[in-house]
């Protein structure tokens, strides 16, 4: 299989640059002081939309040829990855089809109308979201978007970390959380090329440990009914990811539920930024791992802040 | 009355430029939208302790000569003074101590203790924290930190704007809320002499518009009962900070707790990060008079995120 390399992250990176936030990068010291390590948190809560997901569907979006842009382009996502595609369309004039489930988040919805795409609602089974998403491409001619397991997606993902290491060169460790892949292939494409020194650590719900299973076992196995907080990790990992994240990863640690949701509590207290439950599973693995960590500078990605304000697990 | 020039807050800054964080300045388009202008949003409320009460303090340590750094600085503060004053003073090896009224929140009594300060507890009444204050420096000969009016920490809170300009050096109108004074002074202070073109509004509770009221009629009237959910801007204006608000500072508008509220879950909801509602009310204030705002590039403090994640208003 043809993988990205780091000039693919590196050219992803000079197309979005102008189009996404250069998100800042915060420390706190109390949270050192907990883990007895020096973690540098990229704060992608803090990117439009409130996901990096966004650099994935800009990155997408910019690749497309003028013909492709005429047509659009299309997912089916009830997630970040459709209110992502959504905005990195409107803002390039280009149109977008999402493909929801009837029974997602009307806040969700609503967000994506408010970006302007052409919403097609469907049975809330995988089935039926790719069996509408392929009418809505046959009768559109529009460009299939994956969240996670295409290549201008993935290379777009790599973004974060290429920028969390401009901004902070000196680390030993870096994490993010996985679910479909697509950041942590990024990641991995890019960091094992230009800083081969440095490791590259995922963090897993364990009540949604396919990646895990996959890559200790080197077999995709995919998730069945997941049951985690972490909504943003329920998906199973991709084929192009999962080849990418076999070869490049250097490991992938799980963590319990009640972990994730004292790492949330502890971001939103002490760093006062709004996360989602997925953003704090990297921490949730230092928490419970501390020794491997001890004194080590740790690069972690937070993916993400979309919460509902009204259902807080606390 | 001798008033603090900008080169007083420029030398402050040198003094705590290493010992604080340097807070990014976010944006975010969808409230811009809603607004009509261009918002800066300097946060401060990433700021150490989560508030800019820590650069106020932390100049105000380091500008102890030795003998008084040996002896120790007190104060009497419920909010966020207190925390700040016993981290600024940890961390320079210098004793705190602290009078708090037996009536505070328990989170509050624990991080103050966490820094290591010395508590004393008083009867909840401002007679009774002064008098306690009063035999508390008898006693240990340390030097009296007030929460906003004295010179070392108005300096210190105006380093906040000075690096919002250094930040983005182009903006119409700076604002802050108006509590005490501190910060809207050190604010003036520095902006009307370094940028004279740049207009210095102050937002305030109308449930606690002492400053208001001051500033319209020029003669100092003290707030009583203010009730409003802006708890870092219940206390009125020193002579010290009233003195430069009056002569430096453009306007100040007061708001409803409704607009502060809808400000609070505005930020919180757009731009993922928690602040408190003392923090909202200048965001209240272009919410609720749009026309002045109109187009124009707008700095504005948030000034602090330490809220109880139990007790949110929505």
């Amino acid at each position: 299989m043809n993988l990205p390399v780091a000039l693919d992250v590196e050219n992803a990176y000079k197309r979005i640059k102008s189009f996404v936030h250069q998100t800042p990068v915060l420390t706190c010291q109390s949270i050192n002081a907990i883990c007895g390590a020096e973690l540098y948190f990229k704060c992608e809560n803090l990117q439009k939309v409130g996901a990096f997901k966004y650099r994935g569907a800009t990155n997408a979006v910019l690749s497309l040829t003028d013909e492709q842009k005429r047509l659009g382009v299309a997912t089916h996502s009830s997630g970040n990855h459709a209110a992502a595609l959504a905005l990195a369309a409107k803002i390039n004039g280009v149109k977008a089809h999402i493909v929801m489930p009837n029974n997602a988040p009307e806040i969700k919805k609503k967000a994506v109308a408010g970006y302007g795409a052409q919403i097609t609602f469907c049975q809330p089974t995988l089935q039926a979201r790719e069996s509408t998403l392929e009418e809505v491409i046959k009768d559109t001619g529009a460009t299939m978007v994956h969240p996670y397991n295409q290549w201008e997606v993935i290379c777009g993902q790599g973004t974060a970390m290429l920028e969390l290491l401009q901004q902070q060169s000196k680390l030993d460790i870096v994490m993010t959380p996985v679910g479909g892949g697509g950041l942590l292939s990024g990641t991995a494409t890019y960091v094992k090329e230009k800083f081969p020194a440095v490791q590259v650590i995922a963090g897993e719900p364990a009540n949604a440990d396919d990646a895990f299973q996959s890559f200790k076992s080197g077999r995709f196995q995919p998730v069945v009914d997941p049951n985690t907080i972490a909504d943003g990790l329920r998906t199973s990992l991709g084929t192009l990811t999962f080849e990418i994240i076999k070869s490049k990863v250097d490991d992938i640690i799980t963590v319990s539920e009640d972990s994730i949701k004292m790492a949330m509590r502890l971001i939103w207290e002490r760093m006062k930024i709004i996360v989602e439950p997925s953003s704090a599973v990297p921490l949730a693995v230092v928490l419970e791992n501390k020794q491997p960590f001890k004194n080590q500078k740790v690069g972690i990605i937070l993916t993400g802040g979309n919460v509902d304000l009204g259902k807080l697990p606390f």
